[in-house]
Formats: structure tokens, sequence, C-alpha cells
């Protein structure tokens, strides 16, 4: 499960020996396109649970030696980064932690972090850093084949460090972030779990839930589901057929921001339901008039484009032919 | 705020002599595209409530005659579409019964159906023919210029005739609607009430619901929903995005399925709710990959493509150019 060493494209622009990358999932496999692209690793090496894992990794090209435990992934290397679920970041910190090299820096892209902090923290020993980080960037597909170096690209990156972490580790990770593609953004991991739930995790849980409703009806089939989707309901499948395994992780390690933020969800959905049985058409209107705003300021902020989506972009960039891919 | 007459491309393929555009929004505009591309028509005239409107139609050739009152683009007219938000269908019908040519089929684009089979009906004269229909194909883009000619390729326009309707009115409509690239199911306006709530105003409901909640919290600013929306909130956003008049009338007009299906939302969320708050991550895990099974039915029907979505498309389909467009 080795490979020839894989030379770095811009030696000049190296920033890190050697990087490990537990997890070469989507995220992983997309940190290892876009170090290639800036030439910041001399080599970047990974492990994963499963060895037909490790080997796609490494046909890929994606690491140059690959492991079955992250242990020896993180061996001598100057940045470890995990990129699993949540919930195996604590037992793989504590399995990997007499393998850390002293000045390390140990970081992770998991969607939570105060578990994070919590189940990583104690495992970490002196003189490595560990600064929690979190991507915010990702598409519904999973899996080392899943990544691309654009993912990270102008979108932000946020670090949780905490008042003890040292600070030029937190640079140079910033540093690392940005030349990914991503901007880099501070807070702490209360704050970071709290802005998460309503921008990620409810979203992905309502998405999640309505999938399942319409599933479950009796007088409407799932093959009318499927056939008349094209109304909304297909962008809620589309958020839906995220990584389950990652979803339970996130929603079971950040438990009381999403229970406050689904709780202030449905009060606002009773209060819209209450519009609707009253007949307040002036109530629906304002509230629906209001969204545009804050849609206007995604796009604005570069997160999103205003091309309009019809759930078959492909073939809209090719108007000439778009009519001959049915035929 | 005429035009010279515009002829048709394929004079062969014609099935209408004059077609007459109630409105003039992405959908009407969409089907005077799609019309001209396949020949459909003799000539495709149109009306809007605002002269502004009428003159942007007609300077985009997607009408060659436009009127102020819907009464004057109806005249003479062998097919009417009524193109408005689903609240004006009725008053429209009531302005247009006296313009109606014997013979013609008049039939609408609304988002519901019983509504408008009960605003409508009473208003047609003998002799014409009242087909009610729904295309099922958008964006979250409104006005005349949102318009293109691939909108109903491959989607789903869903007839709703009475026992009563003319069957060969049934007939030329369904093939007009194949002409413009779409497959036609029939069934009952209530049962398409009950499908649509669920595959689609109950969704945009949804989303202008959490848009909302976002844009009201006092611990987390719009302006951190903004930034970090990448990690699911942006699509949300997205669909939140489409019009706020058309909406309105949507729940206004459909509101005892909208309550319905919102009752077993409801229902399924307080249920997945309770499995966070206890942890039971069996429970979320089993939830979230059944998911994934109706989302690979919306790809294999072709209502979806499985590109994977990451709110910027055109970077992803220029991979050698996405750097520099950022540099």
């Amino acid at each position: 499960m080795t490979k020839p060493h894989v030379t770095a494209s811009h030696h000049s622009s190296q920033m890190f020996e050697r990087i490990a990358l537990i997890g070469v999932g989507l995220i992983g496999s997309s940190i290892s396109h876009a170090c290639r692209r800036a030439g910041l690793a001399g080599e970047i090496v990974g492990s994963a649970r499963t060895p037909a894992t490790v080997e796609t990794a490494v046909k890929l090209g994606l690491i140059s030696q690959g492991y079955v435990t992250a242990a020896e992934a993180a061996e001598g290397a100057d940045l470890v980064i995990l990129c699993t679920p949540v919930g195996l970041c604590g037992p793989i910190a504590k399995e990997i932690a007499h393998s850390l090299k002293p000045g390390a820096i140990l970081t992770d892209v998991g969607s939570v972090k105060t578990a994070i902090v919590n189940d990583v923290a104690p495992h970490v020993p002196e003189g490595v850093h560990f600064v929690p980080g979190h991507p915010i960037a990702g598409t519904e597909q999973s899996g080392p084949e899943a990544g691309f170096a654009e993912l990270f690209d102008g979108r932000w990156c946020i670090l949780t460090p905490t008042p003890n972490t040292d600070g030029k580790a937190v640079e140079k990770l910033t540093a690392f972030w940005e030349a990914l593609g991503s901007k880099v953004e501070i807070m702490t991991p209360e704050h970071h779990d709290l802005v998460l739930a309503i921008t990620s995790h409810v979203p992905h849980l309502i998405a999640y839930n309505i999938v399942n409703t319409a599933a479950n009806l009796e007088r409407v089939t799932d093959s009318e589901v499927i056939k008349f989707s094209a109304g909304g309901f297909r962008d809620f499948t589309r958020i839906a057929a995220s990584d389950p395994t990652m979803w339970r992780d996130v929603f079971l390690n950040n438990k009381d921001a999403v229970l406050d933020m689904l709780g202030r969800f449905t009060e606002d959905l009773t209060a819209l339901q209450r519009a609707i049985r009253f007949g307040e058409g002036d109530t629906l209107f304002d509230m629906f008039s209001n969204a545009r705003a804050i849609r206007r300021g995604i796009v604005q902020a570069g997160q999103d484009t205003a091309a309009p989506d019809f759930g078959r972009t492909p073939a809209r960039s090719e108007p000439a032919t778009a009519k001959s891919k049915r035929a």
C-alpha cells in the first residue's frame, strides 16, 4: 500500500514536511488536492479504517503512503489533520497521542467544536499544539473520489483555539488554510456550535425530515414524490444525500445548540402555520419578501452564484446541445 | 407596444393560430421560448398588468403584440394560458369570459388546482374548453427575462380535467405540452394539491421559515449567517428567493393540504428532536440512510443530476480556469 514518494510541485511554498490525513473522505481528499495544487507539503500520508479505502487513496495519489492505523500515519508528521466523523476524534486522539512529534500541530475538520475540544484536548501531549478547526465547505458526496482542489476556495474556515493555545501554531494553521484557498475566522468553540447549528445542522435535519415525511405518506406514492420533485423537494433530497454517519455524530455532539435552534424554528413555523390557517396574506407576503434580503447577502458575499438552479445545471450551460442530450 | 408579426420557425408543426399568454413571468416567457423553438404557434400575443412588463416582453420577442388588459390579449386566441399568480386567475377568467372564441382552449399554469377550478370554471362560457394544468418546473427567478426554452424539457406537466371536460381538448393540450418538452400526467385537482403540498409547497414554506428564523437570532448576526451559509443554509435561501406574491397565493389557496402535510412534518420532526435529546444514534442513522434512497430515485428518474452542488457550479465545470477566476 505504498507508492513512490510524491514530491510537491512548488517546493518554495512548502509549509510542512509531512502532513498526515487521518481519514480520506470528501474533506481529507480535498485537502490533499488543494495542498498539492499549492505545493504546501513535502509529503502527504494518511490512514483509513478500511484497507480498500487506503488503497483507493494511494491509487488516486491523495497520499504517498497509506496506513490502516492512525498512529502509524501520525508518526513523524508536523501537521496531523483529523478528517473523520466527529465521534471518532476522541478515540483517535487517544490512539495517536504517543506517536505525535513534539512541536507538531494537531487539528481537525469536525462540524462541531465544543465536543471535540472536550474529547481530544485531554489526550494531547505537552509540546503538541492542538488547534481545532472547521472548513465550512462541502458537497452532498462522500469518499476519497469525491474530493477536488477548489472545494475551499473563497469559503470560510473557522478555528477555535483556547486562550492557552500557542499563538504561533494558530498563525501557521491560519496561513495553511489561506494557502488552501480559504478565508479564516477565529471564534470560541461555543459560538461556533451556535452559528453552525442554524447555518448547517438544523437545515440538514429539516431536509432529512421532510424526505422521510414524504416517504411515509399513504395517499402520495414514492413514485409520485420522485416524479414531481422538481417543484422544490428535489433540492432537499440533495442535502439529505449527505453522509449519515457524519451527520449522526454532528447531532449527538451538538445537542444543546441544535435543540435550541430547532425550538425557534418550530416556534416560527407555528406562527406561519397559523397565518395560513387564518388566511393572513400580508403576513405571508412580508415573511417571504424578507427572506430575499438574506439571499441577496449570500450572493453578494460570494457564497453562491445568482445563476438560477433548475436541477440540471449542465444542460443550461450548453444551450445549443441541451435538446440533443435528451433525444 | 406592437412589433412586426413574428412567424413561427417550423410552420408544419403549428398547433395553434394564436396563443395568448396572460402574464409573461418566468413560466409565461418560458412557454413562449419553447413554443417558438418547436414552431407551435402562428402568433403569440400576451398581456401584463404593468405597461413596462408588456414593453419588455415585446422587446424580448416573447410576444408579437402586447396588451395591458387580458381581455384584449385573449380576443381571437385559440389557446389562452393564464400565467399569473393563482389569486388572479378567477378575476381574469371573469374579465376575459366575453372575449373567448368559441372552441378555444383555456388553461393555466397555477401551482394549486382545486381553488383554480372553483374560481375559474364558473366564468367559462359554453363552447370554450377549460383544462387546468400545472408544469412542475421552475427556478427561483421571476419576470420576463427569467424564461428559457429548456425549462420544461423532461419535466412533468399535470393536467386536471373534470369528467365533463372535452376529451379532444385534453388530447390537444397534452400534445402541446409534449411539444414543449414535457411529459404529461392526468389526475384529479384534489390529488394534485396533495402531491404538490409535499413535493413543493411545504418545502418552500420550510425554506422561507428557516431563513427568517436565522435572520431573527440575537446571538448570531446576519453577517455570520451569510458568511457561513455554505454548510447547507445557502440552498434554503435559494429556494426562499422565489416570488413572494406567487407563494402567498399558493398557501392561501391550498390551505387544507398544506396544513395536513405540515402536521405530519412537525410530528416527524418532533420524533427526530426527541432522538437527538436522548442521544439515540441508531434512530438518527437509520432515518438519514433512508433519505438517500429517495435521492437515488430522483437522480435515476432524470429530475436532477448526481453532480455535486457546492454552490458555485460554474467554477467546477471549468477546472483549468477555476483558480484564475479568483485571482
